[in-house]
């Protein structure tokens, strides 16, 4: 599992006093740099391998700006060519949200999906989901 | 059905070359715009009444800067206390992205749900989707 | 002069009620995308010809979701290698934010400044300000 | 001297390879999370009681999504109803943008600047940028 630490930015807030919920996407992305990392070591993008293909997400309790927030990510599952990743992001004890996100293996050259490498294959068991966790969601 | 165009914005694209993901249901919720005003029609957030509990996006098709994009709006399910809009974004005659949010009518005081008023129910009807439509997703 | 509707978003208030800061220079930015066609007329990054070296930026008033806004873009001075913009944020007849944005005319491969090429140049003249406004500023 | 980490997002970053220059604003307010709660302990907006006047941001370098990037803000200068920010913005050793944020303590209620307290002069001299550094600048 990945943690991300999140400090809430006035810019992310909005008119009803909250964390705007388009901002919940961008922390949940924010949580996947390690791994970005696995797929593109030098994050250029020049070498880039993702493409988003679905994004499912739960907003469950308001997040606030004047409390730190984590976002934890998870491997959650991985295909031939694409994976799924499970990710929550919690505030002052809470569970706000929690969602997918699905990925395709991605060769912006060729504009095609290809196998996901058998070391990226490798380092995604690092971050699983434990399959009692899974069960429990 | 409601149309809202979209002219991308350069802070909108990404090192990959196109509309960055997290942009899109920015864009989706721009395209809401005349929902949130039927239910608070002066659009101030002092009388703001919904509160996002479910979004879910499928991304079909790579978004680009040069070209004008459009969002459009359907309501696909209105409940007692929550209802589910269905969306889609389209550039030049793609449709790239399409997804579900769901809402909980809300009221920021009580921090409780509440029953929709009859009044935004009728409203809703003007912009539902076709149930022939509804049932080819 | 070039204007560019903007219709506010939810995601770019904040917790303070009104449309945040941090959107107006993507406000201002958005008003430049014909600057930007000049320049690179198929407006792709592979031809991107710019690259901004000052922003400076006078809040006026502030400026609320409810209502559209407008983004008054003029060439306010061209130099050999660099150009300035002077811009204008109005909604409901007030003016609400001013601004000016230096660029060089760049090139990313050489990452170098080069000359402005004559044919932008001329483009450019029929977005100059009046010389009148530029002395009342 | 307040010191804030930035890890850069993908959704900051912009079709020319590096993060976008709208992003580098959203940095520097983020860099003033401590000067907010000076002013503002429990950072409520109820109790919001700052409106941005001006902004001037130079853009040295450019700034990229593989490094850690780092907000560096000062306390500039302290008048009766308002107050200037000096900030930094670091990557890899690069100074890559620095800027002034100017701001009037401001009544919200009122719509009126007012004093700034004095408990919050003194905070803020803990801020203050060394006379000698203010000269080099």
């Amino acid at each position: 599992m990945l943690r991300t630490p999140i400090v809430p930015r006035v810019s992310e807030t909005d008119g009803a006093g909250h964390i705007n919920n388009c901002f919940v996407p961008i922390w949940l992305e924010a949580g996947r740099r390690e791994i970005f990392r696995i797929l593109t070591p030098d994050l250029s993008f020049g070498a880039w391998r993702v493409a988003l293909v679905n994004t499912n997400i739960d907003y469950t309790a308001q997040l606030f700006f004047a409390d730190d927030a984590e976002v934890l990510t998870w491997v959650d599952h991985v295909g031939t060519k694409s994976f799924r990743l499970y990710e929550e992001v919690h505030q002052t004890g809470r569970l706000c949200a929690s969602g997918t996100a699905t990925y395709v293996y991605f060769n912006y050259d060729t504009q095609q999906g290809e196998a996901i490498p058998a070391d990226a294959r490798v380092a995604f068991t690092e971050h699983m989901r434990e399959p009692e966790a899974t069960q429990a969601v």
